[in-house]
């Protein structure tokens, strides 16, 4: 099966999800091997960078992508492997961007105070031994921090026509932010448009659940993907897979309905599963799950639900799609 | 230092958070053994039991206690120290209440749309194996689950000269329903009221994070408390302590203002701590805690901010009480 | 029938709904005239004073009462009839205080930035003229507005043994901080203990919708109530009605919650007056009704259904008792 | 000044905000005499007909439009007086959709619980006497409304190169809902594209605010529309202009941050118009605001600040271009 590499141009940064041209097209079997710029869209570089002066409001979140996956159309559930995600720079880059995150006010939740210091942190990042170093602006403190690599956005091309910025996560995933998107994870998005048209970005080397200040340690990544493509069963919100969980994420406002969708869709992928009841499947979800938030600061805040398949019945989702897709990546 | 027993008689339930006479005074360093019947009050025995029939809307989610802590006055920092907490009976009973849970309208979510079915499951409970067995109404489906003992409630008389039932968490602790509330842990309230006037409730043998049907596996459970008082420094919201993690709780809607409270109150608690200025510990809290829900069906939500020890310093919060009462724990 | 007057002194302010004795019992049929303090309790005097130097945070919207109505019984509904509500002084105060209203970080939607500037306008009051002053603070500015009287606060004791302050708006009515409520209204409470126990304050001079800063023009109240009972029919959330309009009011966080509470008691209201299903109501509810905003900066926020009775049938609620004390009140 | 009329062939509806092609380019100054399809697409035509089985989801809400506005470029303000609104039909329809409105679980607002009935009520239009009759499904009874011509939909293209469906409202307007969209109403906008690319649609012969159920009385519609640019000045959120008042429109979840962007948009416009302080304008906006709800069912909820220019001091906005297109349009 054919690997494909590719690394996108300043100029093949791409800003939405629907509405651009695919840069390839890519059979179902085949492995990506990509490269993401960071989501500042690498314009912060040094401590003394304030996001006001250095951001492009246009210009964030660039996508590598869209691709184009052969047969792929409205209904169908697209397979997305991450098989590795690894750091492509020796720092990562984080902000606090004006009226921007968790903690203050925002464009939408309107206030008239202040906003708040436009700081950036400069990570010193040694992949070796797995650690970034954060260094404080305000006292003498330093504190190596563990890596934990992850992308903050993938997501196919919206449906109804619409074109939405990479910022926006939602039903088609996009900008969900949630750390459990990682290597050895198997994304499961709806397909919209004929081709999918998934595109990839936003990598962080790592986040606190929730991405309260607004952004991770962002930076450049390097992005293994097998591409796959199951015919049918498109689900409402996006699914991944663990070795050993099972996963589903919305995204809404407030965070109460970004968390009802993802428990929605669980419910719905347990009666699937396990030939439960609605009921029982309520029930029993409400016993096991974890319910890690992804983030609380993006268009739409993003929540997880989460169940370990143990002590679940052993039952393979899509037809052992994933244990199959790691057994390809380990043969990369 | 003195071990006390206590288990209430039926009339001696507490049903609220202030405005009940204290059942005993202890002085910190106190360690209580105590009993607390299930949030259902002992009423849902059976698969059959319908909530709307046989459970009675005022006596619900009882409290042991309240314990009036000598020497407690306002402003001063209650520390409760869960030595253990450990299943009372052999059974455990889980229902959908009518209008009540996270996937279903509510008494506020008003919506016209009929109430899911009321079901009640009866899980029979294996201490020994440390397991509960799932019997589903709907297919022949069964499933042992791990139990995971913790308490819903632990909370202390209000401020402002407010009486508030059982059933709602806020800044003075109460139905916050986390997992987090387990044998080991130590509790910081602030202290509303002289004598603090604490109580304990709401035993789970597990639970989901957002306990989203809005019951968990409900049972009697038998709890060994360690009492001790800090003078001043009282926190804005619940604190809690675990040998490997700090934890800040939450209660509010919508739900990312539970959220943000527990935020909040955790960047304070990192600016105490490391003597670190607000916006680096701002940074720092986005890069390293956990944000798994508590519950998303109370009057408020509650969600949970909780950062491990590692990789941050090794400091002591209260000089070092949660050690000291581990100790304590272990010698009893 | 008996016209009884009632001054509190300063001792007998009551901060809470429940857990306050009744300064008096009095029969249905009786007519009260009350005077009320204003809901900084008299402490801001001066555009100088800070709000957080003169305010004490356990000393605000003291009302006046509880009264305890004669053979109110939990189930029943108090009708309230404000036949006059007359400012009681030359002037008005309004502020801003820290970290409470809506365009501003609060004690739930917590964030980091810092508080609004502490600012107190004087109002001076010309009742002859019907105007109040207004004078800028921050440029040479000043403006008549008209004064609109109205209470702020009208509630009874809550159910399930609760004791809230009377900064809380909820189905008990409370601080619902609507200009609906006003001369010529008559609102219908819930009964939740025997005797009802309601009281009433915050008087405001005038009110925008939704009191965006927190603070009305917040002064001193004469006001003439006529109190009435109906035995059953307790609504779930506080209705009002006026010669012209039926009138619900739901208080919950989000905001869309208290409008939802607000709707469903309306369509409720609608199929009891007119027979309509349930449906059919919602419909008509949708086409017809008003939906002013009430406050959005109280523990609860207050939303406001409102049907105009043209072009409905002409049905008169409860037996036509607002139509009765209304003659009473003219009477007067 | 031309006069320009234009009904679109049913090819030409257009169904986004963004991403299409203008049907034609006008100067400023144009009057527009325009025909707009009912938000069903013109497909549901009978009381028994069932949302479900006739609607398209994706040809919802048709747009007559884009119109590229000459001159019109980013940050510039976009001026549209709506001259007359007028029912093109002698009937109107209204329906509830299934998980679409406020009373009901929704795709966001997820719940496990069945949907309400799919009705369809279609409403006699008498335009002579301005009424449209109601005809209950549940029982007999029948009743006249008045008609309240409006649109539910006016907006131009996204910024940040999106493409948004009709049935979204947000800061380019779009599908806000408000019944304050009359005949005698100035529309601003800021421009995020070259041209603008404004559209209209979504007529409703009447709407109660917050349109509850999902629908109004929907109706295919005549409008006429001058068109008119102001250099500059781009609002964050849509502003209105009356004879009689000036209102704004946020669009947002939860819905306090609708009302809080529309809140502080009017705060910004009275520094603007009254060279007021922005605490200044905060208090006396607090206290002469009406807040109308526009929507609370649709992709963001809408809500409105509206200030009577009676008692403020006689200003007109944007060198009094609202009393211009009023002369203008009275002169058709």
């Amino acid at each position: 099966m054919p690997v494909v590499e590719f690394t996108p141009s300043r100029d093949q940064y791409v800003w939405t999800f629907g509405g651009a041209e695919p840069v390839m097209e890519v059979a179902p079997g085949t492995a990506l091997r990509l490269w993401t710029e960071d989501a500042f869209a690498g314009r912060v570089t040094s401590p003394t960078d304030r996001p006001s002066q250095v951001l492009n409001p246009k210009e964030l979140n660039p996508q590598t992508g869209p691709f184009y996956v052969t047969g792929a159309e409205p209904g169908d559930t697209l397979a997305l492997h991450f098989a590795s995600i690894e750091p492509a720079r020796s720092w990562a880059a984080s902000t606090t961007i004006p009226l921007f995150g968790a903690l203050t006010g925002t464009d939408r939740t309107a206030t008239l105070q202040s906003p708040l210091p436009e700081l950036t942190w400069i990570y010193d990042v040694d992949v070796e031994r797995a650690v970034a170093t954060f260094v404080a602006h305000e006292s003498d403190f330093t504190l190596e921090l563990p890596l934990a690599p992850m992308l903050g956005t993938v997501g196919v091309a919206p449906a109804l026509r619409e074109v939405r910025t990479t910022l926006v996560p939602d039903y088609f995933g996009g900008n969900m932010d949630t750390p459990e998107l990682r290597a050895g994870t198997t994304v499961y998005l709806g397909v919209n448009v004929d081709g999918a048209l998934f595109s990839v970005g936003d990598g962080h080397y790592r986040q606190g659940e929730g991405e309260t200040c607004g952004t991770a340690l962002e930076g450049a990544m390097n992005v293994t993907v097998i591409v796959d493509l199951i015919k049918g069963g498109a689900p409402a919100w996006p699914r991944f897979e663990h070795d050993d969980a099972l996963i589903t994420v919305g995204s809404a406002r407030p965070l109460e309905d970004a968390w009802r969708c993802s428990q929605v869709e669980m419910v719905g992928w347990m009666t699937e599963l396990y030939g439960l009841g609605r009921m029982d499947a309520y029930q029993l979800c409400s016993q096991l799950c974890l319910s890690p938030l992804a983030n609380v600061v993006d268009v739409n805040y993003s929540a997880v639900t989460k169940l370990y398949k143990q002590p679940l019945p052993g039952v393979e989702p899509y037809g052992g799609v994933h244990a199959r897709l790691r057994e390809r990546a380990a043969a990369l």
